[in-house]
C-alpha cells in the first residue's frame, strides 16, 4: 500500500522492476550477546506449532548497516531478539532461530519486511554505538525512553578458518517468523496467520571479520506512558532471568540477498 | 506482529485492553489546499470498483496532532492526498474521499493504520510549520529530500454557523481506502485486497475554529536516488496539472474516535 | 564568527541589517516549577559580586517558542534555571534573577546569545511536552540520556487582573548573566569576564494567559559517560535539596524584544 | 559559560581535569574536493593581515568522526571550507590554510571550538554519506534545506610511501583562524579580535589510508527564509566560480590531539 501507484518499492523492487545484486552491498557490523534463560519464560512466546530445541539461549543482536543498494547507498540499524526453535507444521518442518521481534530505525524496510516477508519488525531509535577504551556500548530507545543497553568488551579476532567454521555452524534451516495481519472490523481475528522462513543460504555474503568477547544486555522496565506501543514487549525481555551469559560476538560482512527466497511453511 | 506478546498496542488498544475515550483528545490543526486537475490523471490511481464523482478536485491536507491519548499525550503529524470517488462493490456502495496516500512522521500508527484499517500510510518527515508575516509554510521530506511545499495565506476565520455548515457538507459516507497486503513467496499476488471505509460520523470531535484562505501546493520531482521507496508516488503528484486552485482551509478540532468503526466494503 | 562574511545573522540582525519588530512574534508557552532549597547550595554558583536575596527559591522554566520572526517563522525550545540575586559591581547595582544556565535545542541562538549577550546557553534536546489526563510532562535530554523531568498539574487559569499583577511583580531590574570567554592558549584565563543584564522592560510582550498549579522537577544523576560535557551541571541541580515546592505556572505570551537592550554591568 | 560550575568540559578537559591521550581515538574519514577559483572572489573573505598565497584553490572537506575519547566514544561530523593564505601580523608570520567556516553537527564542540580556539564553527546537519556503485555522495543541510552536495568517484588507493609524502606536503605552519567575539551593548564592536593558529604537528595521528579520485561540490543558492542565519555564507560559496576541479581525496586516520597547542598570532 499504496498499491495503486505500483508495487511497493524496497529491497526486492527498484526503479522499473529492477532487482538488486547485493554483491558488494550492504556492509554490516553485527554485534550480539547471548544468555541462558528459563525454558518456562520462552514457551509463552511460541506461536502454535513451535517448540524450543536445545538450550533456551536468547541472542540479542544489533546490526549497523551501510551502503545499502536498494536505499541508493544509505544505511539503517536493527535490533533483533531470537532463540532456537523447531516448527512442526502440517506439511513443513523447520529448525532455526525464531525472530520474536526485530526493531529497525527506518520505517520503509519495516513495512515491506512485515507485509512481504512476515518479519515482526517494529520501530525504535538505534543510535551509532559508543566505542571507548575497549568497550562498545549500544543502545536503543523510543521517543526519549532508552529501553536497552548492550555492552561488549574483551574482543579478540578469530583466524579465518575458525571464522568459516563459526558461520557454517549457524543457522539450521534459517530464521523463522510468524506472520500475522489482522482483519479489518473483525477485531481480534486474523486475515493472515502463517509461519515464514528465511532460508539460511546467503551465497553473496562474505564474512570479513569475526570477533569474540564478553558482553551483557539489559532491557529496562517500562510503563505504558514510557512506551505506549511496546512496553509489554520490552518488559517481557526485562523479566527474562539471565542465568548465564554465553559470550558476545562481532561480525563484519559484505554482501547479502534480497530475501526473495522467503517462503511460507505450512 | 509481534502478536506472540499480545495484540498490537495502539489507538484501539491500551494497557490491559483499555479503550480510549478521545473526548478532549487529540488536538488537531489541519491545513489543506485543494486544486482542480484532469480526470484522466486521477483515473489510473483508482483501484477496481472505484470511479470519480463530481469534479476532479484533489485535496492535500497536512495535520499537526498533539495530546494524543493513546500515545500518553505525545503527538505526530500527517500528510494526506485525497479526491472524491464512489465505490461500487458487489454488495456495498460508498461515496466519499479516496485517501490515495497518507504520510505520517511516526511509525507506530503507520503499522496499525495499514494493517488494522487499510490506510495507505507511509513514512515521511513533517516538521512543524513556519508561520511568518501571515504566511504558513508547511513542508514534507524524507532523508534530506524535501518533496513538498504547501503555503497558506489570507486566512479569515468563519463564524460559528458557517463552521457547522462547512463540516456537515463534508464527507459523504466517509473516507475510502484500498487495503492490499502481499502474499509471501508468491510475489505480485495479494494475500488481502479489499476496500475499507472510515465512516464520516465522529461524534466526539468538536470543531473549534475554521479559517479560509488562499494556498498553493508543490510536489517536487524526485529521482530514485532521492526517494528510493516513493519517488513514483511523489512524481505522480508532481505530474498532476493544477488547472485552478480551490482555496485553503485551516481547521482546529478537539476530540475524535479510535476508528474501530472502520469496516470492509464488499 | 565567521565575521568575514559580515555580522552574525540572528535575533538582532536580519537580511541587509534589518531589525525585527517582535510585535506579533514570537508565541511562547512557558512552563515553570519553583522550589525552596538551601542557601548553602546556591552560594557556590554565584560569581564574584553576586549575593542571594530573599529566599533561596530556584525556578526551572521550560519554554516552547513558535513563529519566531528572525527564524522566518520557525521555533525552538529552552530550559532555564534561575534564582533571585543582587549584583553589586564597582559602578552598577542590579537586582533580579541569575540565569545560571539556559539550555536550548537549536545551536544558532545559542551562539549569538552567548557571544553577543552573555547568556550561559548550552545545547540539549527538548521534545514537545506530553499532555495527558490533566498532566503536562516536559523532559530534556542529550544524546539519549534524559536528564530532567518536569511535571505540572491542577492548573487553573487566573483572571486578567491577577495576570497583570503577577507579571508586574516579577523581575526587579531584569535577568542577570555572567559572560565569560576564555583566552586562547592561556588556558584557564578569561579573555572576557563581566556581568550583563537583560532589562525587565518588554513593552511588546502581551500576556495572553496565566495558569497556576502544582508541579515537580527532577534532575537525574549523570556520569561523565552519560553527559561528558555537562554531567557536572546536571548533578549540581540533582544535588539541590528540595525543601518545599512553591508551585507551578504556565504563561502564554505573544511578542517580545530582540534583546538589543542587553548591557554590561560594571 | 556557565563557568560557575567549573571550566567547560570538552576536548581539553574531562572529568576532574583529566586530559585525553587521543592515541587510538578518534577515527576519522575525511573526504575532500578542491577547485580553482578567482583570486578576486576570495580576497573579500580575508581578515586584515591575511593574503592569498599560491593558487586560489578552495578545499571543501567533510569529515565523519567516530570513537571520540572526550565524548566517551560517540562521534560527530564536520564540513570545512579553506584555502591557502599567509598571515603577516605585527609580531608573527604564518603560512597555512585559512579555515573560513567549519560546520559541525554537534553543538558541544562548536562552543568550545569557537570560544577556546577561535574556529569559525557553526551548526548544520551532516548525515552519513551514501555510497552506491562507486559514488560517494555527501550532503549538508539546515532545518530541511540541503545547501551542499559533494560527490566523489573513481577512487584509487595510494601506496604507503605516497601516502606519507602526501601528508608531509600539507600544511605549512598549520590552520589559521580569525577569532572574533562581539562586545555586549556596543553593537558592531569586538570584545576580542585576533588570529589563531592550529600548528600542523599532530604526532599521534596515524594515516591508515589515502585514496585519490575525482569529485564535484555544489553549494545551493539560499534565501533568508531558507537559512536565516547563514544564507550569506552559503551564497558566498555558491557564487565562487569553479574554474577547474583539482581532484578529490579520502583520508582515513586514527589518533589526534586535543588542540591545546592552539595559539594566538599577533
Amino acid at each position: 500500500m499504496p498499491t495503486h501507484f505500483g508495487p511497493s518499492l524496497g529491497p526486492r523492487q527498484g526503479e522499473a522492476g529492477r532487482k538488486f545484486a547485493n554483491v558488494d552491498s550492504p556492509k554490516v557490523t553485527a554485534r550480539s550477546v547471548s544468555f541462558l534463560t528459563n525454558r518456562e519464560q520462552l514457551i509463552p512466546l511460541l506461536p502454535k506449532g513451535f517448540e524450543l530445541v536445545a538450550e533456551p539461549v536468547v541472542t540479542v543482536e544489533i546490526t549497523y548497516i551501510t551502503e545499502i543498494e536498494w536505499l541508493a547507498g544509505r544505511g539503517y540499524n536493527t535490533l533483533g531478539v531470537s532463540f532456537p526453535v523447531v516448527f512442526n507444521g502440517k506439511k513443513d518442518h523447520g529448525v532455526g532461530s525464531f525472530l520474536v521481534v526485530l526493531w529497525e530505525n527506518l520505517t520503509d524496510p519495516i513495512l515491506t519486511g512485515r507485509e512481504e516477508l512476515g518479519f515482526s519488525k517494529i520501530y525504535c531509535e538505534i543510535p551509532e554505538p559508543r566505542i571507548y577504551q575497549g568497550l562498545t556500548h549500544c543502545t536503543a530507545g523510543w521517543m526519549g525512553f532508552k529501553f536497552m543497553d548492550l555492552k561488549i568488551w574483551n574482543l579478540r579476532q578469530l583466524p579465518t578458518e575458525e571464522t568459516t567454521a563459526q558461520i557454517s555452524k549457524q543457522g539450521g534451516d534459517g530464521i523463522l517468523h510468524y506472520k500475522y495481519l489482522p482483519k479489518t472490523g473483525d477485531w481480534g481475528k486474523p486475515d493472515i496467520a502463517y509461519v515464514t522462513l528465511t532460508p539460511s543460504a546467503n551465497p553473496n555474503q562474505v564474512v570479513k571479520e569475526v570477533w569474540q568477547g564478553e558482553g551483557i544486555v539489559q532491557f529496562h522496565k517500562a510503563t505504558w506512558e514510557d512506551l505506549p506501543t511496546m512496553f509489554h514487549i520490552v518488559n517481557a525481555f526485562y523479566d527474562l532471568e539471565i542465568k548465564e551469559y554465553r559470550g558476545a560476538k562481532v561480525l563484519r560482512t559484505i554482501g547479502g540477498k534480497d530475501l526473495s527466497d522467503q517462503r511460507i511453511l505450512q
